[in-house]
């Protein structure tokens, strides 16, 4: 059988991302998504997910029977074996996603990553990062999203919870409390969520304000002072906390995703510039680049990840 | 010919400890060290090196030309080719080590790594650490060094710096610089000079005080709470530099090293605390464990450097 079709599928809390890659064209010749439905502990997801890719292949005229591999990411730490921990955003505590996965789709050759790892990697494949192949992302929305990649590889960490770089502690002396339940995660800083509580605080707001991140960086861009302090602030703990990702793993490059990174050059260098302040000399210079895939980044990420899969 | 023995050169910047390791016997037949020589940039510190292994073999009735590989390494930043970038404690700027070590021994099996990093090597081969093979190692010294071990192999990063755990900027408002320009440096706080910087100050002793940090230690053992106090903040920061050193690289296990590690499983015990207690749900309870090769870690892990060399 000519191995030509591969599928990506970029599991959310709220939709599914999927695309048909083609190795011929070297692109997806489909991509489309359904929502997740996390009812019932998200038990019927990985269902859904495998009857939406058999009706997309009959829609679009492929046999079902040549899809030769599926890659897939889910928002939770996963281990080697495909292995899920947990995936609150799913409903899901310990599921065997591979295993599951196999018997409902009928494909062995599968490849489960972290939502976060897997964007990291398909931005480094298919972004724009100038062959760069050990990079760390670092994805800015709701949440602070980190994965690290290391040698092209995507590095995960003995139970999966490799590239939690939202959650490094930046400020020990936080009094409010993470999502996660500790006190000064960059989270709490750095994520779409983090700035505006930032510029609630440091502005003396309502602690009801509807202001936003982009708010933030759109006054800040006009020149507001006030807003150019939060914004600062938040790029702050991001550059010290990315100082401390490079002590670790010494990258050649990081890369900025996530809502926050729309407003462009002005996050990579506000961050890079406190980056360079908070590290050693041979730690300095290294390459800030914005994330280039939107959306996509983790559907390519799948492909990716399957494509190399040595079965 | 026979492969069977191999040389370890640890070198640092007051000595060079060499080991001649027999893999007949799985350990070293001869182990001995000879003074660095940092005159004149350190240009004599390689051939010294290989005239004391050629000396050794004569003396101990081993023939040089039977020596089928030479693992080594040196106090700084060092690529997977073998190019040292720098080693202010030898004297070397740019040094192509391997070319160097190739040409004046005649060996062209050499594989070379930073010290820190070979240590860790060198623990998770020959210490006790129960299997585990993803550690990260953390030497505290008159500096604090570190090591990461990513599935048995050196992760040294993309020039070197990986592992530089010591200048993590744990407290970004810290006064005082670092030996390395910045400030807040874990090593202000952890290494042995740092837990008597924090002792001076903490305790309002004279600036000139010849407090250290085994004073410290054996005090806040016998119960003494100002000592206590020094001794608990110097493991807080070092407990949180590891908990974002986990959100990072998410090891199985840390390695604690270096003379301040005499202190024994209090020091475990209380970094083990602090880092359970910043660090996430999903890293809490790694294994801490104490280094047990002391001064051996560094040639031990040369030697399985060189053991482990495709050529």
């Amino acid at each position: 059988m000519e191995k030509r079709w591969y599928v990506g599928a970029d599991v959310g809390g709220t939709t599914i991302k999927l695309g048909i890659f083609d190795t011929q064209a070297n692109d997806f010749c489909k991509k489309w998504e359904i929502p997740t439905n996390t009812e019932n502990n998200g038990e019927s997801i990985v269902s859904d997910l495998v009857f939406s890719i058999k009706e997309t292949c009959s829609d679009i005229g492929i046999s079902y029977n040549e899809i030769c591999g599926i890659g897939i990411d889910v928002p939770g730490p996963v281990n080697d074996e495909g292995f899920v921990y947990e995936c609150v955003n799913l409903g899901w505590k310990e599921v065997d996603l591979y295993t599951e996965l196999k018997a409902l789709s009928g494909i062995s050759n599968i490849v489960i990553g972290n939502d976060a790892n897997v964007a990291a990697l398909g931005e480094m494949w298919r972004g724009d990062l100038g062959g760069c192949d050990s990079v760390v992302m670092v994805t800015l929305g709701t949440a602070v999203g980190g994965g690290v990649i290391i040698n092209g590889k995507i590095h995960s960490g003995s139970k999966g919870a490799g590239g939690e770089i939202g959650h490094m502690t930046v400020n020990p002396d936080e009094p409010d409390s993470c999502g996660c339940g500790m006190h000064g995660c960059l989270e709490q800083y750095s994520s779409a969520t983090g700035i505006a509580r930032l510029a609630r605080q440091m502005m003396n707001l309502d602690k009801d304000s509807k202001i936003t991140a982009k708010d933030i960086a759109d006054a800040a861009k006009a020149g507001d002072k006030e807003a150019g302090k939060v914004f600062d602030t938040a790029m702050k703990y991001l550059g010290i906390a990315l100082s401390n990702v490079a002590n670790v793993v010494d990258p050649q490059a990081f890369i900025i995703g996530g809502g926050v990174s729309k407003a462009g050059t002005m996050i990579t260098d506000a961050v890079s510039t406190y980056y360079n302040m908070y590290s050693m000399k041979s730690l300095q210079g290294r390459k800030f680049f914005l994330a280039k895939l939107g959306n996509d980044a983790g559907i390519y990420g799948c492909i990716k990840l399957v494509l190399e899969n040595k079965q």
